[in-house]
């Protein structure tokens, strides 16, 4: 599942409780390993995602962090022409290391029949935070700096591609088998902001990935792309691509036909369970059975799902 | 323009001051009328466009509705199955009759030459508000109840199929001489609910005014609906389609070749202005002007959109 380790669970909760901190549980190696495991110990998953943060990279380009229980992430200062200036060179090591150690922890730690994923999150999406200094409903602030200033905004996803690249070649080198890029805003340009903001930048990420470790696995997750999903699927050389819950079968089926899908079940089947969970889980399962295929979420799991209905869901997947 | 009146126009702010909440400006014919003419005045618009809520049928349905600045509306009580059996079965004239006044004024007041369109909500997005009691991120308050009851939550949408299907009706009698159907929260469902929760109910609705009046016009506005626009084109049978701005090109010709289309500017290139809004202005009258099209905005205008750049998209479309 996407965002397998959290709130979800007791022993998340537990854990999260002992860190003090979200971010000093994605910082310190022994709870972010523990976290990782937790939901491969009680559901049995083919694959650990390593449990992180994708706004770790701004952080450790030197942008301030922090993460306040119901408001969300904050960074500061706002990124803008002259900020962007201020902003380290390289990722600094002393932030990413302990993530690095994390995946040597889990590796260590896993059966070796179950694969290791690591992550970042892909230029556009971080960079809607960094200018915003927050979530933000409508990426209002990022796409404005990319119509108002598109130079400077094209220097803020450089760098951005360049601390990415070096963040997921460091992750495979400490032992994750594939890694995911997680593009969670890009369902909100035009086809044009699309092609320069999202493809672009995450094809050079792939390049110099596979550049420096040629046999790197590497999924994308254009959420929200709808029409421009064909686009990513011709342009983006990823291995596989994980889709979210709208994508209509026809043209769900269509991408299969060109790349491996990983997906796409709605988090709120999931929360509601019953019936429609069935249903949900065998309209996903028929549509994509007939080729390569990773079931999946297609989307983070909500916080107030109840386990019962992952247990229910995973047996109606491995019935199948 | 999506929301002609509004916050962006100073003559806008001090009607709005004048009537001393929203929802007394959506139902106070004279102001209502004065706020949906203002555009009209200034730009010369091809069509206008009533000033009014969605939220008024909930109202007119039973709800309380109260708009609070800085908050968004509220609707209460949330409705589940046991206060959905407390809305009134069809909605309650006086409450409506103010936009259909409205209308007749404005239609006395316009240009005959200038159209002048009513609207109303879709189903599903009305639905929304009415379960939630508010606009919410995800709309995880109708998603689950539309899980977990589908028959309550098909009762809701039968009951908002008929008001709607009326309030249109008597909006074109009242003078309107087309009306569009906003489902501004299509994107958030997997494509079986999608058929069953924006295609079924929108249609039933066109379906029922045709019936009433033959000569109806209806626009649809399935936004975010991205690969499930094609189905939207070929179930619902509205005169035209407004398509956000997210929408590959060549998927929006396509869509064009089974219905005129209306749209799609992002809004976010208006509010930015220069040429960043002439290159989105040029991309949006390339990809549609060999057809059937309106030229509009992809969603609401901004309001902070400053007025110099709604006259710089003027002139470019004007100049075309």
């Amino acid at each position: 599942m996407m965002r397998q380790a959290g709130r979800y669970l007791p022993e998340y909760r537990e854990t999260r409780e002992r860190a003090g901190s979200f971010l000093k549980l994605c910082l310190t190696p022994e709870l972010a390993a523990e976290v990782t495991l937790q939901p491969i110990r009680r559901f049995n998953f083919d694959a650990a995602i390593i449990f992180a943060d994708i706004l770790l990279v701004p952080y450790a380009l030197g942008q301030t962090l922090t993460f306040t229980e119901g408001e969300g992430p904050r960074l500061s200062p706002r990124i803008d022409r002259t900020e962007l200036g201020r902003l380290r060179d390289a990722v600094d090591r002393s932030v990413t290391e302990p993530v690095f150690e994390t995946i040597r922890r889990v590796r260590g730690a896993l059966d070796p029949q179950i694969a290791l994923l690591g992550f970042c999150g892909a230029p556009w999406t971080v960079a809607t935070y960094m200018v915003a200094g927050c979530g933000t409903a409508d990426q209002a602030a990022a796409k404005l700096l990319a119509y108002r200033d598109p130079m400077t905004f094209a220097q803020l996803i450089d760098r951005l591609v360049a601390a990415s690249a070096d963040y997921l070649v460091e992750q495979i080198s400490a032992g994750a088998q594939a890694v995911q890029i997680f593009d969670t805003w890009s369902g909100v340009l035009s086809p044009e902001e699309f092609e320069r903001w999202c493809i672009d930048p995450v094809a050079r990420i792939i390049a110099e990935v596979r550049r420096r470790t040629p046999e790197a696995k590497i999924l994308g997750f254009p959420r929200g792309a709808g029409t421009l999903l064909r686009r990513y699927a011709e342009r983006v050389p990823v291995n596989a691509i994980s889709l979210d819950w709208t994508v209509a079968r026809d043209y769900a089926r269509d991408i299969q036909s060109h790349r491996p899908v990983q997906g796409n079940l709605d988090p709120h089947a999931l929360r509601a369970g019953g019936d429609a969970l069935l249903r949900a889980v065998d309209a996903t399962l028929d549509t994509f059975s007939g080729g390569p295929f990773i079931f999946n979420l297609g989307h983070g799991i909500l916080s107030d799902t109840p386990i019962a209905h992952v247990e229910q869901m995973l047996a109606r997947v491995r019935g199948h």
